[in-house]
C-alpha cells in the first residue's frame, strides 16, 4: 500500500515546514513540498506528523487490577498485584488489546511488553499477547518476565537471615522455556519481537542473567529488566552483591547498546557512569514512580552524562493508565525541580526526540524507526491541531507534550498500514473490547491482599518506619 | 426544573452504594435507594456521581499562550508571558469560555479566575469573562489580578539596591477599581463571585493588603492570593520584611478562614502552623509547580497540621492544560516519594474530598457546595463508568484519580442546571469556540520575549547560578 500524506506539518530545524510525506509499501520514500501523490491521497493540513513514540515499558495484564492498588510502595503493592493475578488467558489477550489501543491513541506506535506469564500455561499466555498485538497492528516486543527466586527474596533482610521458598521453576527450565519462546514467537518482520527480561536483580539469580545474555547475543534479541525502582533494591543489592546493582550487572555483561533498563531511581553517580560506558538505555516511568513513592529518576543526570532515556508508562496498576503523552509530559517537567538551572530542563522537542528515537535505540532498530526520515519504516502519528486541547496554535509540540491532550491523535499507521483514522482504531472492535473488559469485572472496592499483613511488620523494620498498619478505606 | 438521578452510584463510608437522587430547583433534595421519580429521569446505571470540583486557581487568558513559553522559572516566564499579554476583550471572553469547558469535562463545576486584567479596559476584561462564565452555566469566583507595584520588583535584589519604575496604576486607583468592580459583577446568587485577589506580597504594597482585607470585611467576600510560589519569593520576602511572607500576612490580617493561597511551596515549619492557626486554606497546582520547577509543596505536611488543601490547575501557560482530574493527580501521588511512609500518603478518596469540599471551604461555601448531601446545591457530575479508560470495573474512584480518564464526563449540573449531556457542553457551540481560537491565532514557534533578555544576567546571579543565555529552539 501506497500513500502520501499532503500539506502535513513536521517540525523542521528551527520551527515547523509544511511538506508531502510519501510512504511506500513499509518505508517512508520521500519528504519534501508539493510531491506527486502516489497511492491514496491524504490530507495533512492542520495535522502534525511525528514518528511513533514507543511505550518502552508496560505489564499489560495489570489493566486488570487499575485503580484497585492502595498508595503504597512497591514491595507491598507488587504482594496485592500478585495475589490477585489473572489466571485466565483469555484475559491476557484483553488486557493486551487494552493496552494496545491505549497507546496508539497516545502517541505510540510500538509497545513494550514485560508480560507476567501465567504458571503453567506460559506459552499460552504469550501466543494471546501475540494475537493481541497482530490484530490491533502495534509493533510489540514482548519480554516474558522471568525469576528464579521467591518473591520474599525481593526484599532486604536487614539484619536477620531469612531462608525463602524455592521459586516454582527451576533456572534451567526457565532459560528452555525462553528457548521455547524465542523459537516460537520471535518474528521482528511480522511485527513481534521477543526480549530477554528477567525481572531484576531483586529476584534472579546470576545464573538466570547469564543463561539470557547467552541466548540475546546468540539470537540477536535485545535485553530488558527493571533496575534499582526503589531504595530497598539498592539496600538488598548491597545486601546480595557487595556493590551496586549496576557494578554488578557490569560485571556479568547484562548492559549493552541493546539493553533497556526500566526505572534507574536510585543510581549514583559512578553507576550512571557505568550506564553511559555500556551504552544501555534507561526507561523512565514518572508516574508509577511518583504513585509508588519510588523517587525520582535523575534523569537530567543522565542526559548530561550522555545515558539514552526514553519512557514508558509501566503496567496499569501503577500508573493507572497507559497514556503515553502524560507520561512523557510528567517525565519532563517533573526534573524541572531537580536542578536549579533551568538551562538544563527537557525542551518540549527533546521530549519527542526521547520517547521515538530515544526508544528506538534502547531496541537496536534506530536505524529502522524513531525519526521522520526517508528510508525509515512507516511508524507514524498524526494529530489534528484543530483538537480544542492543541487550540489556540501555538507551538503544537508544546501543546502536546505540556498540555493535556484529548481526542489529539488522529491517525496512526503502523509499518506503513494505517490502523487509527480519523481517532478510532480500525483494526479491532473497541466497543466489544469495552463490553468484554465490563462483562469479565465488576465494582469491587472491599478485596484486601492477603500478603500485605504477612509481610508489612517486616518491611517497615527494615525500612526504618514505625510499627503500624495499613488502613484500607 | 427537577430531576430524578436514578440508580446510580455514589461513594459510602465503605465502597459504593447504588441510590436515586433528588433534585429539586437548585438543590439536592433526596438520596436513597428506589426514590419516587420528580421532574426528568436520568439513567445512571453504570455511571459514578460525584459533587463537582472546584478548579481553585487558574489564569484563563493564559490560555493564549499554552504551549508556547519555554522552560524557565517563574520569574522569566512571567516576564514573556506580559510581554506577548493578550489586549483584546474578545480574547478574554474567548479563553474563559475555552477554560470553563476544559474545566467541566475533567470534572470541575466551579473556577477560580485570577484573572489578568487589561490596562484601561480593567472593567470590560471583567464583564467579557462574566459574560463567558454564565454563557457556559459554569460557578465562577473572578479575583481580578491586582498589584501596585512593576514587575522588577518582583525579583530579589541580592546585595544591590535597585529602583524600580512605579507602577502605572495608584493603590488608591487600584481600591477604587475594586470596589467599582464588586458593585458591577457581584452576584452570587447569579453565580458569579468577586473576590479581592492582590498578586502576592512580591508585588503588592502593605497598603494594597489592607485595602483588600477591609473590602473582603465589608462586602463579605473571599481573599485570594499567589504566596511563596518559588525560592526567589522567599529571598524576597526576606529582603522585604525580614520575617517570613507567611508572618507578615498574618500580621497584617490577611489570612483567614475565607482565605485561599495559591502555591505555598516554599513555607517553613512555622509558617504551616500559622496557616493552620488562621484557617486558611492552600490551593495546590502540582503542575505549573514542576513546570516551572517551583518545587513540590509540602501537602502531606500541610494535611498533617490539619490545614485545608484544595486543587487547581493554574494558568494554561504554565501547565499547559485545564484538565483538574489530572491535577488531582498529579497532586496526589507527586507527595509520594515526599515521605517513605505510606501511612500518610493522599488515597484516591481523600483526593476527591480535597477537589470538592476542600475548594468549597476556601471559599466559605462549605454549608452549600463541596459534598453530596441533602440541602447542599446541586453542582453534580456523573461520570460514565463504561468508558475504555474506567474500565475494566475496579473501584470507580481509584480509576477516575489515578487514571488518566478519557471522555469520561457524562453529565454536569451546576446550581441544578445541566450544562453538560452525553459528554457535550449543551450551552455553548464549542466548535464555533474552536473556529474561534483557531482563527484567533496562528502556529508560531519564533517569537522570543524582549524581557528575558534584559532580565536573564540578574536572575542567574541572584539565584546563584552560572552565567549563560537561554537558547531558543
Amino acid at each position: 500500500m501506497s500513500f502520501t500524506i499532503q500539506n502535513v506539518l513536521i517540525p523542521a530545524q528551527h520551527g515547523y515546514e509544511t511538506v508531502d510525506v510519501q510512504i511506500e509499501d513499509e518505508n517512508i520514500t520521500a519528504i519534501a513540498p508539493e510531491l506527486k501523490v502516489i497511492g491514496m491521497a491524504i490530507n495533512g493540513q492542520n495535522k502534525l506528523l511525528l514518528p511513533g513514540f514507543i511505550n518502552a515499558h508496560t505489564h499489560s495484564s495489570e489493566m486488570w487490577q487499575r485503580g484497585l492498588i492502595p498508595p503504597v510502595p512497591l514491595e507491598l503493592w507488587i504482594a496485592e498485584l500478585y495475589d490477585f493475578a489473572p489466571l485466565n488467558v483469555e484475559q491476557i489477550y484483553l488486557s493486551a488489546l487494552g493496552t494496545a489501543v491505549e497507546t496508539l491513541l497516545s502517541g505510540g506506535t510500538s509497545v513494550v511488553d514485560h508480560l507476567v506469564l501465567i504458571p503453567g500455561q506460559e506459552l499460552d499466555t504469550i501466543a494471546a499477547a501475540v494475537r493481541a498485538y497482530q490484530e490491533v497492528g502495534i509493533r510489540a516486543f514482548i519480554g516474558p518476565l522471568i525469576q528464579d527466586q521467591s518473591l520474599t527474596s525481593g526484599m532486604p533482610t536487614g539484619e536477620a537471615k531469612q531462608n525463602h521458598p524455592a521459586y516454582f521453576r527451576s533456572t534451567e527450565a526457565t532459560l528452555e522455556l525462553m528457548e521455547e519462546v524465542i523459537s516460537q514467537f520471535h518474528r521482528p518482520d511480522e511485527g513481534v519481537n521477543i526480549l530477554v527480561a528477567p525481572t531484576g536483580i531483586q529476584l534472579c539469580s546470576d545464573a538466570l542473567f547469564e543463561g539470557c545474555i547467552k541466548m540475546s547475543d546468540r539470537h540477536n534479541i535485545c535485553r530488558h529488566t527493571h533496575l534499582l525502582e526503589t531504595k530497598a533494591q539498592k539496600q538488598l543489592a548491597t545486601e546480595k552483591y557487595g556493590c551496586s546493582a549496576v557494578k554488578h550487572l557490569q560485571n556479568i555483561g547484562y548492559l549493552s547498546d541493546r539493553t533497556t533498563l526500566a526505572h534507574c531511581v536510585w543510581l549514583s553517580d559512578s553507576d550512571i557512569d557505568i550506564l553511559a560506558e555500556t551504552q544501555s538505555t534507561v526507561v523512565h516511568n514518572p508516574l508509577s514512580n511518583l504513585r509508588l513513592g519510588s523517587g525520582i529518576s535523575p534523569i537530567l543526570k543522565y542526559r548530561e552524562a550522555g545515558v539514552n532515556v526514553t519512557f514508558g508508562c509501566d503496567g496499569a496498576a501503577s500508573n493507572d493508565s497507559q497514556d503515553l503523552l502524560e507520561a512523557i509530559k510528567i517525565g519532563s517537567i517533573l526534573h524541572n525541580i531537580t536542578d536549579l538551572d533551568y538551562h538544563h530542563w527537557i525542551t518540549p522537542r527533546q521530549a519527542v526526540q526521547m520517547a521515538s528515537f530515544g526508544g528506538a535505540k534502547g531496541l537496536n532498530i534506530a536505524e529502522q524507526l524513531g525519526s521522520l526520515t526517508v528510508g525509515k519504516k512507516a511508524d507514524l502519528v498524526l494529530y489534528d491541531l484543530t483538537s480544542l486541547s492543541l487550540l489556540p496554535r501555538t507551538d503544537p509540540i508544546g501543546l502536546l507534550i505540556l498540555g493535556r491532550p484529548t481526542q489529539a491523535v488522529h491517525s496512526v499507521w503502523v509499518n506503513g498500514k494505517q490502523i487509527v483514522a480519523d481517532g478510532k482504531v480500525t483494526t479491532i472492535n473497541v466497543d466489544n473490547l469495552r463490553q468484554e473488559l465490563f462483562n469479565r469485572s465488576q465494582w469491587d472496592t472491599q478485596r484486601q491482599s492477603q500478603t500485605i499483613p504477612q509481610i508489612e511488620a517486616h518491611y517497615r523494620a527494615v525500612m526504618g518506619l514505625p510499627e503500624g498498619v495499613l488502613g484500607y478505606s
